[in-house]
């Protein structure tokens, strides 16, 4: 059974009415699965997660953008995060029996079909126009298409327009951007500490930029409700890194300062397959696959 | 969506051809998967895992039970394992949306369906007639209704005749258990050493019956092809003792010895929800949910 996932970002993380109306755009696709919705006020963003097949992904997201672009002003929009546009960035993800080549395609799809509204789309990701292009959505936006306020001047950038859509910008809509990539895992270590200059020198020895494990970005934070600091990873590459070695590389920097995990997180959906290397490690269970597991039959 | 799964024991391990008529029973009935087939030589045994709906699975099991009536001559069968019949060991186990009681509605209405093609059934589990009878098939066929060439004498037996079906003998048939249980998790942990003294020592440690975890069995065995021993455990209460207890058990209980874990197995498949301890414990993601995965969506 095929199954694509898309998890677009949109930018409307406060007004519920039109978070609500966004969503049940969604969630009245027939043959779409709404699992996860997270809105969240400081960056004025909302971002979805559904998955079903190519199609019905591919019909939900069409009539998702439109009422996106129907309800968002970006001309009022405000918000901490680097931002392109009303309908930001829609990722598609494969998720079963959908090879990437697959998920390009319906990236391309969709991004066609976002032209066509007047909304200039650059793909990235797999889905990219150019290989050398930045892989992830945060890169893409805040160091090539620069700020919002930039975007006028990049659509009519010669060395690097927009891969869709027309060569002029309406400041109502903004830009979009759309791709085919990995599912992306959020993973958060927690530490014993309140102190977060070690939470940033954890993340400095974990992540890619600064010499850690292959495409893994992390960052330090501070949870003061909590009283903890945080070390926040991000990767494609479960299959090569997968999260017990993360999880015991933050152990073992954490431990020269005395400083104890107190917990993880996961921030949205994971695969299954993630889960594969934490029964293999931990159990010891060397040959384990998903395959052993009951409801996977069910799927 | 209600999904049934079932677990019968046939008492024919050797002959391919046999196996393959009683297994291809299930195979062509509509609406069930069939996600194990692991027959065994030396016990002469072949256990099967199906699942499906309700109403499926109990036409599958008829099905598959009657080839094996037709197949199997229990006057001519010898092997390691207590057995009491060709059908010898039927058990339902709900996997999703189904409670126990469905369970046990459809094990007696497969036990019904035994009896009534001349077959003495005794139901254990949750569909045991008395509740002080033993839950699990092993104590019950060795321990409680004896050697096969007792049977005879216990189908006529006042104090505990069969449950279904006729209270005579037909020695070619055998009698039959059936049950409504919980999932039975099979989980060995090999240990670096060629002294099963200490495997049995330690499984002695964990196993109920000797001081050890609530309805979990154990036994030491020797892995002589493999240099190994092995803590072989089996439990259904995987919610209560998760696995993460039991191979932390294991380990610190064979640190005293020097000896190693170098490893894990599961015999058969497993639920997911086995898995949920194990990320929560070994992740220290304390609230770790299935409903995290996002296949979890499509079943």
């Amino acid at each position: 059974m095929k199954v694509l996932m898309a998890v677009p970002n949109v930018a409307e993380g406060r007004d519920a009415s039109v978070i609500e109306r966004i969503v049940q755009a969604v969630r009245s696709t027939v043959g779409v699965k709404l699992i996860d919705v997270s809105s969240d006020a400081t960056h004025n963003r909302t971002v979805m997660t559904y998955l079903g097949g190519i199609e019905p992904v591919l019909e939900a997201s069409r009539r998702m953008s439109l009422v996106a672009l129907d309800t968002i002003d970006m001309r009022s929009h405000t918000g901490a995060h680097p931002r392109v546009g009303a309908v930001d960035a829609v990722p598609f993800v494969p998720v079963r029996d959908v090879g990437m080549p697959e998920a390009v395609d319906a990236a391309h799809s969709f991004g066609h079909f976002l032209g066509d509204h007047g909304v200039p789309v650059w793909y990235y990701g797999a889905a990219a126009s150019n290989p050398r292009r930045p892989m992830g959505t945060g890169k893409l936006t805040q160091q090539l298409l620069g700020e919002y306020e930039n975007l006028p001047n990049q659509v009519v950038d010669e060395a690097w327009p927009p891969d869709e859509g027309p060569r002029s910008f309406d400041p109502r809509h903004g830009a979009s951007t759309v791709a085919a990539r990995s599912h992306l895992i959020c993973f958060n270590v927690n530490l014993g500490s309140g102190d977060v200059s070690i939470a940033k020198r954890i993340a400095k020895a974990v992540r890619q930029s600064s010499g850690g494990y292959r495409d893994v970005q992390a960052m330090g934070v501070e949870l003061k409700d909590r009283g903890l600091v945080q070390v926040s990873m991000m990767t494609t590459r479960d299959v090569d890194t997968p999260l017990p070695r993360l999880l015991e590389t933050v152990r073992f920097e954490a431990a020269r300062h005395g400083v104890p995990v107190v917990g993880t997180e996961f921030s949205g959906p994971i695969p299954l397959s993630a889960l594969e290397e934490v029964v293999r490690h931990y159990l010891q269970l060397h040959d384990f696959s998903v395959n052993a597991i009951i409801e996977n039959a069910l799927i």
